[in-house]
């Protein structure tokens, strides 16, 4: 991936493989979502951060193609990047590949909103939290 | 098992497995409160009906041992029954054998207490609730 | 959805919910499996029949959409339906909605390809195994 | 813990929260696993030694005590000690406390055989692989 926004390592767990001795397909779902949480504490978000300030940022939507299976022991990096950010949704990229090699193993995306923890209404970042609204653009 | 309280019926799923083709050793754990959970709706205690009475009853330990594995597409039945009760503390035992052949895969325990929803304070079930009390009796 | 394929009954477990007190996003694509595999079994393909025969169908790829959560206890059905199938490649769709009321929760979709156990290669369905390619069409 | 043989560092992610806003019970089994197998590493045994050694640890049994629930984004350190070893069976001990306060939340342990992977015949570690046995010692 061309200028990722941030780089996760991770590898793979014994209780993650199925089996195919593979890494169960459903777990890179939850990969994504490691990799999306450290990106946003990295930038100074972490959840605890979120929380206090009142947002909350759903998972609206994911996609993910298999190119190749990961397996037990294997470490990869997960390339994390803002595909697209108008204010209001936010969509993120990921690429995981070999560590060692490069090789691309799995891609994906979330599409998500933002909305009031209390309410559950939409924020408007731009408006509502600026400086927040930047780590995204 | 002898005299059970309830029996659970369970099919081990394909995600379920591990890299060695059978369950992998943490699920017969959720298995075990999936079985807890069922037991408890049965008896007119669902889940729902607890927390509008305020009650929780948390897991204060677990064991199990493993004395044959489960495999994807194997239908077991899990025998549940009150090991112990005082009013205050729980033990559940839980027997997990396969349909067909009755013999025995997995045994555990559970342990819980029952605290208010609210504070976490302890409740006297015999006490405050004791039509939900005979249930355990 | 018209025409469904199939109907599959799921009631969410409380294992599956997270702090949101919604079953966990991911938790959805392990939902589309069992549904898959129950669907196969229904058209007379369990899964060991399929071992038996030397094929394998993995996932190429998943999508979801979050429409409204689903929370602990909540029964849904969830339809599966063959999207496309041309002999090599399958998608099947997936539709999960509250068994009561028939709002629409979730939906997505699995992309698979056929490949025989031992050597990985692509198995042409239609030609091999005409009997098991009927069930897709 | 006194003189704990390893000891490894992980922070509750939020996939493994349940609706209580705690870890889910069940994860903390899978937390022991990562442990172990963290330790093995360590001493000079990954997993990949151990297989083209022809070696497997099945887990025999487990149990947990949840003293106090660790919430997401908590760090903690898994302390880990080999509890007993008499050339045959091991029994592994566990203890996750708060990384910062150093607070005990929960405590366990497993236990373990040594078979050979392609007959499942118990292997006499002492006598077998001394050297392998000597990590226990």
């Amino acid at each position: 991936m061309e200028n990722p926004s941030y780089v996760f390592e991770r590898t793979a767990l014994y209780y993650e493989t199925d089996q195919m001795a593979i890494v169960h397909h459903s777990n890179y779902i939850r990969w994504f979502e490691e990799a999306r949480i450290a990106y946003m504490k990295d930038k100074g978000y972490p959840y605890s951060k979120m929380e206090s300030m009142g947002i909350m940022i759903p998972v609206m939507g994911v996609d993910c193609k298999y190119h190749r299976p990961v397996k037990f022991e294997q470490t990869v990096l997960i390339y994390v990047k803002i595909a697209e950010f108008n204010g209001a949704k936010l969509e993120i990229e990921y690429e995981v590949c070999d560590k060692e090699t490069g090789v691309v193993h799995i891609t994906g995306h979330s599409k998500h909103c933002f909305v009031r923890s209390d309410t559950f209404r939409p924020v408007r970042l731009k408006k509502d939290h600026p400086e927040m609204a930047e780590i995204f653009e």
